[in-house]
């Protein structure tokens, strides 16, 4: 399963916020829903594979673990006000896609550690995205306007995790989710070409099957065999 | 200038839409704010050399096209209620960024291609962004969630243009303009490695550069080097 955390540093934690107003009574609501909505969200349908851990940490009751599955979501629209709404009724329980806990973002950490996941950063600083094949099965975790606090950064490092570079563009938070699953879909169907990988043998061998043409080796045994006859 | 066309098929034309009700009351106009704001936004700034332009085709005075400049947009945040508010206020010409007018999409079209532009639409059956070096200064065309209909399309292949697909996932509107602004991020900075092209031997040498090892020829001309010395 794709999974991904965002780290919403502001995002109300209480459900009295007002939905005529999610980037300021919500603390930044707004990016909390497109976030989830790029997520889970494709063209008329969801993403039966993927879900999103929202931590929230804003006033009053911070921290709150705030999560979607697709596999499971039902009757929520993908603009922001209904994410929204039903965020704020998610502690009555109606959907049986959202769940709301009392979870430290560090407790989210060590829960998903303990089930074997792989953590990615998504990083300024970290390799660049062209050069790495991305593990499906994994968690990516993304930082707010804000970005991740550099606590929390030092505690997933402490699991098996790679920082994650998109490039010397700062994507929003959402945008940045959107490109990720954008690569991974392209890396599913085989047609994600790598920076580095491009100078290995079996990756220009994969390349050529992809483009439909012989491989340098297959060439030339068939120019021998031509030869020979 | 990167130029981005939204034909929004239901977004409504009058300015009585709303604000509570962006899906239903605005047709979609929910959709529309997404995406002027992955068209326009980054992380704590704008995409000054991008613009955006909607052409509204909902009751009850089609069409209508808005277009939002990212050099001289001011005052609108990124999320959906404040930029569907200013779509609403467009009309009294607040916002220098922001441009309404009484035209139909083949008319916006035909103004482009005066101006020499090259179209492409985003089109399931394209060809693969990754076999595309993409023209910077090119229009991007993108149909909402009922596509773009075959009349307009036909009237745009009249024009210079290809028909470009993002892969085998349909994607949101607001997920395909995204993409397409990473894509053409990548490809500034140098890093986008494109499927057909690997071959040629300039992009390898390009790729070899980009990754600081040197290309065959270079190896083998340093080998004679030391082997004469």
């Amino acid at each position: 399963m794709r999974e991904f955390i965002l780290y919403a540093r502001k995002a109300a934690t209480s459900n009295d916020f007002s939905l005529n107003d999610l980037p300021g009574s919500g603390g930044r609501m707004d990016l909390v829903a497109r976030c989830i909505c790029n997520a889970l969200w494709i063209s008329h349908d969801l993403r039966r594979d993927s879900c999103i851990h929202v931590v929230a940490c804003g006033a009053p009751n911070p921290p709150r673990v705030i999560s979607f599955y697709g596999s499971l979501l039902r009757a929520v629209s993908p603009d922001e006000r209904s994410i929204a709404s039903w965020i704020k009724k998610a502690p009555k329980g109606k959907n049986p896609g959202i769940r709301v806990r009392k979870l430290s973002f560090q407790q989210l950490i060590s829960e998903l550690a303990s089930d074997g996941k792989f953590f990615y950063i998504i990083h300024e600083k970290g390799r660049d995205i062209s050069e790495l094949y991305l593990k499906e099965d994994a968690v990516f975790i993304v930082g707010d306007h804000l970005g991740l606090p550099l606590k929390e950064e030092k505690f997933v490092t402490r699991f098996p995790h790679e920082k994650l570079s998109l490039g010397s563009t700062s994507y929003l938070a959402s945008q940045c989710i959107t490109i990720l699953n954008y690569e991974l879909d392209r890396q599913r169907m085989g047609k994600r070409v790598m920076l580095r990988s491009g100078f290995e043998p079996e990756s220009l061998a994969r390349k050529a099957e992809m483009i439909g043409r012989a491989t340098l080796p297959e060439r030339r045994a068939k120019k021998e065999k031509t030869k020979q006859s």
